[in-house]
């Protein structure tokens, strides 16, 4: 019996990250395997509307530990909602973004701790039986040409500037440091087909150690 | 020059708690001590979006988790959009509630972490710089008092009956034990007049250390 594994990709906007979430689901799909795919923030009808709030709520001025709580609540809700059950079933998880973002953005990039927000995360997703992703693809990309990928208006995130995406950049590179058993970095300067490739090949890898017989 | 203090009060909701916040800061004020007040969950734009959200969103199934770490976010906003520049004023706050509430609700009541919940809430309230409350003073009533007084349309936390609010109380009765320094319970008994004359009581003594002159 193959055992569930709970993945996720990150990555600034414009790495192509969405795209290659469904490019692989689809892919996982096709080879029969279960697979169930979210996104964080979002992914719950509560997470829907924290994300609003969040992303477009320029009305209210939202200070950093805010903002990241916010993402905690609407994750909280995400893992017990949707990842859970998808674990408890069996199923292979795609999320796109999980926990690793808010360290990154409201942590390195936003000068709150990064240890703080990994112990807020860890309560977020269950405290001591916590679940966290086994393994994390973080696209990578100069943040020039990440900006210039993106064609919708920017949104609160985005709006905040290539020094931003900068420090953004090297904090995913230090968590990638740090903790490369569950992160890995995906080179996401070649075409959307060549990504969808080193994908794959990573997701191959921590499939087949948990029993997943698929093929590229 | 008299230094600002952080005052809350909380128990359960029938205990007269907001009318006993609203008597206090008229008596306050009208000595001529300038005071801020608040109420937690609420106090912001964004909080009162998150308290509808908390209080009225039946139709979201939130689990405690997301309910906690909803509570925090508005915490936190309350917190740098009132609280901090409040104190930074030299003024005395007081507020409806705060961090406690959450540590005996979903903590010793709802069946999270106490430990994890005050350590959440101290990333709420600023982290290494956090601030509480000098002195909150937790109105205690048996539950059946206290559900005979309310006069409102039971809300989500309401309608969760009387096992809850007896593991509530038990809850405040712990922390009451634990941190004798900050937490003093008032008897809830009595009738307006007499609890209000015990809340001031208590107010005076911690005003009175950090300079400031009031009389009964």
């Amino acid at each position: 019996m193959p055992r569930p594994v709970f993945l996720s990709l990150d990555g600034l906007d414009g790495t192509g990250k969405s795209t290659q979430c469904r490019l692989l689901v689809e892919w996982l799909a096709a080879q029969g395997v279960p697979v169930t795919a979210c996104a964080d923030p979002g992914g719950t009808p509560l997470g829907q509307e924290l994300r609003k709030l969040l992303l477009f709520g320029r009305d209210h001025r939202i200070g950093t530990r805010t903002e990241a709580l916010l993402f905690m609540a609407s994750r909280a809700q995400l893992v017990e909602e949707v990842i859970r059950p998808a674990l408890a079933r069996g199923e292979v998880i795609v999320s796109d973004r999980f926990l690793l973002a808010n360290v990154v953005y409201q942590g390195h990039a936003g000068g709150l701790s990064p240890e703080e927000l990994w112990q807020v995360g860890t309560f977020a997703t269950g405290g001591p039986e916590h679940v966290e992703p086994d393994l994390t693809l973080v696209l990578d990309l100069a943040p020039e040409i990440a900006v210039a990928r993106r064609k919708r208006e920017a949104d609160r995130m985005e709006a905040r500037g290539t020094d931003y995406a900068e420090r953004v950049r090297a904090g995913f590179r230090l968590e990638l440091a740090r903790r490369p058993d569950r992160l890995r970095l995906v080179d996401a300067a070649a075409d959307v087909n060549g990504v969808q490739q080193t994908v794959r090949r990573e997701v191959i890898g921590v499939l087949g150690d948990r029993g997943w017989n698929v093929k590229e």
